[in-house]
């Protein structure tokens, strides 16, 4: 169970990485809204492993099909199904681990959960579950673009020690993010990182990053009050994607550190007419409805758990294993990971989109 | 919408801080768990507002009410009502901000959503709402405890500029916890987190702080993988809770840091019998699933919004204003917020544990 | 589990016929709606206990509260708590029932299912849970009365062999429904239907009947197609009711001898403006999504299983028993029906309008 | 929305009866149990047109590909893709429809709700989408056998005015059900069927008919209290497929008639051990939680709407039409309802399972 996200804007994925597909039905998408291949396939593009040095070099196409929901290239209003065949299938990169729970895998926790794992590669717990998210977000996209105005950009804002400046301000498009191979739009912070990352990767080993969004466009009164606050469905959304250790919006945890006579945001009448705040520690969310602000949140990713180099660890009987990674794995997942903080956003915008036509007065 | 939470254990909460009463309904704890007023009173007492200097000094006596659902002190597998009257629930506190948003607040948020904010004092976005969730939280406790024996004990570990050593390996009681007015188990920290506080209440100013959290005896195997995994269960649960602007589990945003040969936790034996990890950077969750070790979270609070001194910030129509807090707030929530985390983590976990049941193989 | 009915207009019940109080939560109304207590008690009357002769002389007032939700009798938006004291708890008359389950109730199955049996009087299972339905949905009604004009009219359409002649097209008011006792409009049958429940009553048994409900003014357009289909959530919502066994809609079971001829509703336009239809055999809903006629269906109630006749059952050992019923009981359910049916009409019609305007083009 | 049904065992479909394919997804199925693609196929083909002279001649193979959540013929736990390619999609048959609503069709109301009609057939309104109902079903009923030994077996009980005789205590199987092409077991009665069928398509129009099942091996505890009452679920599950306008459980619309001394179900020990009733008027579900008894319920299946024979009725704009079916429609959906009857059973039964799992004591 689970594999299902959001309450009007429903999505559902499927499929492991190694069996015949994997793909998602996007359920509660509004009709007469223009949708191509096109469009979904330009964000797993973005997601596909083998586009740089800095990522796997396994090569999966990742073609999307569109099953249903379509007549004419405009949504009907019915489910949405998408389709992606695997290619890469074989298991044998994964043959060594046989026995050996992979160390801050989920190997185990399947195991203890279901009693069985997956043959090699994870099954659901494969990064490659993330393709579908990718493919729905893109219809959420489509969505939020044509009937909302709400434009989400993402990009990498950490890779291990190296910190992005804050660009959150800047009205970043997808372009300038994509520029270079890290997806880091602070030029000289990126070389750094494309450092970081080869470094690391020379040495079998992985390294971790953050993720920076920015969702501009989002009207007031999107989020439910109480438990369904935007920030708490965002930062499900968010720490649900694997390897993703934190959450925050706005001032985050820096917040923790302040007083409230600096961190409040004074409203001011914005172009003569529109009540906003002069800052936006807030990260556009007031009592966990949006304010009309952007909505600004940052997602930790740990390092890859899968590496190359020898690490001791025991088998499922307890005996001490050196386990020795050969498949060909992302030396840093996060930029990669930007299309897929992308999807996520929006698969919970549209959700809070639905949900407020709904609540609202 | 969204006053309810979770799928199997859901709890429903309701009630303005201004009305006759907030109160919750427990729906699908099982039966034959025993369980008394006193055991949901002794949280709420914590909780409560004027038990130390470093809190607000409103008085509120929090009497909680069950109306239903227990037979001779025994659950019967029937839904839980907790009734709380108000008493204190004059207004005039707040007159002073009728027609000015206050800053950081959710006054504007309600008013964009519902064209309409519930008089004075932020009725469901008042903090009061955590009331009812530490009440319907301790029949969580209750029947994880009884059932599943976990124990949760959660603690402040920073307070503006200090942190308190860490203590999530520490096994630390409740008792513990509360030997001091911070509830900061780290007694020189503490020390200086209730000056910290303490300054800023002198000011009229606030400060916000971090709280951690440990929940003990989870058994692998909770969690479902994919979008409703236990860290991101809890960080949806955590994120709800008002002020909070950051979640992160296990390694956190340091993960983003390091390397994977540093963060992956390796496998070994425990006690001759039980698969663990020797060291614990993912917090208890592995792929989104339990893996027998102590689920470990920390909880980023902001500054409370409503201070003393004096903000420059527009009303409605755009016309600038000075606001001056009258009311009695408190210049730091952690200390307060403390059981409403360990509420949160128990309505989250008593959800996984049923789950599970359902789930599992 | 199972408290809570509604995905946007969420009901939430709880409370024992012999605890301290029953109520509801009512979550997902939108904020602006004029609501008094009065409109809630007008219903809770209607269903009350002890009305007439041909009910159980039971004496129950029934006084609802409204904990939260209203400011100056307007919805705020936020969840409306709902609080029925519970008055006449005293066990007695149950006390012959103990360590034997009473034949088509459900003491046996709660049994099975929790370990324990809610002592005396069933519970969760006493027709009393059925209040805090009717407190709901007055609620739902005035929500559906105030933004979308639709109007909800249930009647006892038959007892035992006695049937009323159709009046489903009558536009019939409930001062017309409540012009008898019986309830149902049609002033012969309702005679005979007196007498048929006074029969019974006599015998010390007890006899079934038929509710029929019409909504009208149901715009097009509510309903989901495929799973949450207008019919299937209305059947859903009254097969919950309990002591009922059956539900249909337009010509229901009754179509199963027709033929596609005759029972096809033909297109015409109505009043020179809107497309209706000539005849409405499909109840106002077509293919799960209401047609803009009036939805009309009738719900089957089974006698009351709890008589005072003598009935030969086993106990939980198996051994054979005599068991005679001494409390006062309905002998027929359906008069007091009618507004539950109506109520549960409601909240099911709320939750597809909020749905509507969230899927809807 | 609402294209998924279930709480733990979720079931969503997709999938115009005109582009490229249907499907489902099947979520929640625990790991470790057999399945098959053979095992789906066989319910698929007793649900494919051109079965028989009774039926559509239209040829549509069905065949089902499963895209996920199997590893050696084995269940991970995780979500079964099911795909079955559209085959016979050309529209032709439909043209003539263009711009006028059919008559108790989906057409209007799709019309009204999304502004636009999925290009002839009826898009998801069409009896097509019942075949992923089908194919998700045949996986709940394997899990039903392997887990829970429960057997379900339906068929069809009423052609028009002919009536087969009581065979809910036959113990009947599917190849008795089977053998005739009316799946009626009655012979007699299925011989009159099949000529009522056969004079409704001679004479260009079509025929209603009653389904009824049997779900045996339920074991008690099955079922939530108050609003997911196994029969409210199951009643939601039948009046969910296209064309139902009637579901009772039981005693049904008969039990209105009757008297609570004839209605009530007394307890008895059956075969020594196990509580049971005497007879089984409650339909194997008392207070919503089953029994132990067979769970017994009929459906009402309309006659279908898509006639040969001419039809005067209105275009959009107003205008009188008249209408002439030229597909190969349907005379009587009920022979090939069998299977859907089954599979929407065994879904809800699967759904009740685990959520016993989860909520009993």
């Amino acid at each position: 169970m689970s594999n299902s996200i959001g309450k009007m804007f429903v999505v559902t994925t499927f499929g492991e990485s190694h069996g015949p597909a994997i793909g998602a039905v996007v359920d509660g998408c509004p009709s007469g809204i223009r949708l191509e291949t096109a469009i979904i396939q330009r964000q797993l593009d973005r997601r596909r492993p083998g586009q740089s040095r800095l990522v796997t070099s396994r090569r999966e196409a990742d073609r999307v099909e569109i099953l249903s929901g379509l007549e004419n290239d405009r949504t009907l209003g019915t489910p949405i199904g998408l389709l992606i065949r695997n290619e890469n299938t074989k298991g044998g990169d994964y043959a060594a681990f046989a026995g050996v729970p992979r160390p801050s895998h989920a190997d185990f926790t399947y195991m203890m959960k279901y009693g069985v794992v997956a043959s090699s590669g994870g099954g659901r717990a494969s990064g490659r579950e993330t393709a579908a998210r990718v493919a729905a977000g893109a219809v959420a996209e489509t969505f939020l673009a044509d009937r909302c105005g709400v434009r989400i950009v993402a990009w990498v804002s950490a890779v291990g020690e190296i910190e992005a400046r804050d660009m959150t301000a800047s009205g970043l498009t997808r372009s300038e993010v994509d520029s270079n191979e890290v997806r880091c739009p602070d030029k000289n912070a990126a070389r750094d990182m494309a450092d970081t990352i080869l470094r690391a990767k020379t040495d079998g080993d992985s390294v971790g990053g953050i993720v920076t969004c920015v969702c501009s466009g989002v009207p007031a009164g999107w989020g439910e009050p109480v438990f369904d606050k935007l920030g708490a469905s965002l930062g499900a959304a968010m720490l649900s994607i694997p390897a993703v250790k934190g959450f925050e919006i706005g001032s985050g945890f820096s917040a923790a550190r302040m007083r409230g006579s600096e961190h409040n945001d004074m409203f001011v009448m914005k172009k003569g007419k529109v009540l906003g705040t002069a800052t936006n520690r807030s990260g556009g969310v007031q009592g966990g409805i949006s304010n009309g602000e952007p909505v600004v949140f940052r997602v930790a990713f740990k390092p890859t758990a899968t590496i190359v180099m020898a690490q001791e660890t025991a088998d499922y009987r307890g005996k001490m294993k050196k386990l020795e990674g050969k498949g060909r794995h992302d030396p840093c997942i996060v930029p990669r990971a930007v299309p897929v903080v992308e999807a996520m956003a929006a698969i919970t915008l549209a959700d809070a989109a639905l949900m407020a036509r709904a609540t609202s007065r």
